[in-house]
């Protein structure tokens, strides 16, 4: 699918502060980006560095006064899709090394906490694709999605004890079920085409068996985008590592403006499982 | 039922140190005490009152050195069995004004934070008997029993996540689930006939509307005892209301022993709903 | 002090919900009450009744479409000043009964979690009223009052891990620390003089040995009015008790007004200790 | 100093059980590991491999029954003592991209919720090593050690909030306030000289600017280990990634049998900035 992407963030520091953007379209499996441009302004150094995920960070020091970033990129994103049922699990003996970190639990994803909880309501479920699905639904059918529900310190204690929150919730329980069932899964900050309204999302990958090969597989348990119509910005063990701006000091902020525009038309959303290609 | 209870408590304070007790049987409804000893060693002065709720506290002051506190009594308790269908809700609106307290969260029963959950979860069974045992039938499926497992700071929250404690537990658990459904719930203290190994027990009291009026019924989420086996010590918002010994203090101490024996011979466990009489 | 008080509530129901409130100026020490009207439209049938603290409750059915209550009332206080270093603790073995469940952690108020840090930070200060007043000191100085900060679930321990909140969390706060030190303490809801933007306000009382006997002090950690500027609606273990509406159900609702006139001029903002007299 | 370090672990499995271990020594900067035996039995296929941080991992599936797995090993280490007065902080500018997921809140370590606290409570000491030894003396003055206090789901908010331990619980603390203040800082398990009874330790690095350049010191905020006495096992966000042994099921174990010996005679504990050499 080809995507056009973007968005406008507004700051205003009352003194020099450092931040930390990541908004790029990440680089590596499942897309690849052109017609790229990102502006700041005012114009100012700043480092920019792609990290071993492909998670693309900026950091700049913002200025005393008023910053904008505006980024706007072209995006072709290629999936696989196969059948849900012939995707299992990969067995702790045979996961790679740098997989490990993703089964521990982080700060808003406890999974050490939901060990029997996901043990008792997901174990009877087939292993793989239909038991990280089965999770999704879960949430989906027992956490009500209110905007402005919760805050940046909810995490996934709180969601699967008060059943309500926004994308990021949604994402935090799913990662920390599919951890506490020793399923690899790691929270993804996402572009997404037919968000209404448009803003940054949140969605899940699980590292599977599937039929060609172990990789990453992408769900969403807000089930309010087809997971391929998504552009994943960053990667990590949850939203501390990819927050879309990290101010190192106090500065106002406006929401942010986010766009996904589809350049070609987008096929049916799909139902079959959905992996990086 | 005629029962014989009673228990032994020791302690050690380096000084001279408050301690309040509660383990005399209550007096009220459903429950007549006689033949009641209550020693302490070494004898010293102390304070005893019952509250308004019929719980009966006896205060003193540790001295430096070992105390002892040893109970024993017999006591006829008295129950009426009904048809669980038979027993509602009483509505908001018709609720006694005393029993609001009972409708509030407390500090082991968060039911502010669980009453999506509630609904989510009971709101299908049938109001009254059913569904307040349908939220026990669901903590004896849900929640594993394992002895040592939680500790004086564990809360319903806790348990809910978790998923494992000890009676104590389990009695947060329903009484924040009933409050969550607007059903006035306490928590109950209790010598238990059969109870292995002997202990005191934690089991639940929700208010509803029976066939002979509105009173308060007897629940227990272990389903270690039956429920007209309990001799009654204290009952309160919660655990904090009704431990059996709070010391204003550091003090050292044994395990309680505890005993219950059956005086005439105990009919059937029933499966009735049993209201205090 | 003569002070005219008074409130609107409006909500809007889609279906018939008990409501509770208690928002009438509570009866017993301290003040008395004159010119008192409760406005409820559209007319409705209700039921009033006075706890054994003095709090009023008015509980009623809302219909279905819009509901408010208008409350105003003379409210004339009176209170005793003293020197705080007169007024000293009550000791645990000769505290009144009745006061026991000031003393243990409640919902909001998890003194449990607070004894030692509330014992290394509150224990060198002189016992009594310069230690609840030195908790409350604290408070103002570590944390930060901030408008929206928190909300209806935030409780002790967030408050004092996060140091950041609202009058609510300032006064669960100090109940908290106060407990945790064996000094018995209650929340208080009030009308407060001089409190800008007019709102409901919360404060503390703790039970205390004054030259004249014991009685319960008023305490602000927000030190946003002085307490002789108060006039109480309600007294209890914490919020929960006493929330100006708990809605059983869900209902709208318009942020409240609130009002309160000095009626013959207040005198100087005391730095005395208040007793209710 | 040259150690002499090793550890004997042993285990119950009822069903084949994979495990992941960390008990070597690490390898990098300030150790060199010579004479080193790591011996499971019975014998098993595993899987051993080195990340980047120099953390080394053993995998392998236990098998039904019994496993103990032995390590020895040599280690000389090798610090630098520098001046605390000059050792600074490095500017979140020109931080090196690498360290930034040891500024971002991890499980354990809840730098989010600490922001204020650390900020009112340290910001007024000296930045750099200062101000990093200065949030250990007040974990040190303000938590209690006691053995047994805490559990492996215990976090920095608890330990603040409780004020009680293990060198596990007063690691994540400082660690967490290190965040909170914008220090990258990381979690540090570590075979201890001098460690009574002998246990495996937890210590903490901070990467400051010294006046040899950038690079990571050791703290210990139980300061019950001179730093200079550590063999360092693992480095990572919190306990979560870098556990001694990780079970992906339930298994049975002992308490683990710990040895640290001096092999020349070390001299006397420092006072001043440790950095890996």
């Amino acid at each position: 699918m080809n995507l056009s992407v973007g968005c406008i963030l507004r700051y205003r520091a009352t003194q020099p502060t450092p931040l930390l953007f990541n908004v790029e379209a990440m680089l590596g499996k499942g897309q690849s980006v052109t017609n790229e441009r990102l502006v700041i302004s005012p114009s100012l150094r700043n480092d920019v560095w792609t990290d071993t995920s492909g998670n693309r960070f900026v950091r700049l020091i913002a200025p005393q006064g008023e910053l904008s970033l505006t980024y706007d990129a072209d995006v072709a994103t290629s999936i696989t899709q196969e059948s849900p049922g012939a995707v299992g699990e990969v067995p702790i003996g045979e996961l790679p090394q740098e997989l490990f970190p993703y089964l521990s639990p982080s700060r808003y994803c406890q999974s050490d906490k939901l060990q029997r909880f996901a043990r008792d309501t997901f174990c009877q479920l087939p292993p793989g694709y239909q038991r990280v699905a089965g999770i999704c639904n879960w949430i989906r059918d027992y956490v009500t999605y209110e905007s402005g529900s919760t805050n940046a310190m909810t995490s996934a204690i709180d969601t699967v004890t008060e059943r309500v929150g926004v994308c990021r919730d949604f994402a935090h329980l799913s990662v920390a079920l599919c951890r506490a069932l020793s399923i690899p899964a790691r929270y993804v900050s996402a572009y997404a085409l037919g968000l209404t309204p448009p803003d940054f999302h949140a969605a899940v990958e699980a590292y599977l068996a599937g039929p060609e090969g172990d990789g990453w597989y992408l769900f969403d348990a807000t089930r309010m985008v087809s997971v391929d119509r998504l552009v994943r910005i960053g990667v990590g063990r949850d939203a501390a590592d990819i927050a879309f701006c990290t101010a190192f000091g106090g500065v106002a902020y406006d929401p942010p403006q986010v766009w996904v525009k589809d350049l070609v038309g987008a096929s049916q959303p799909t139902t079959d499982a959905v992996r990086l290609a």
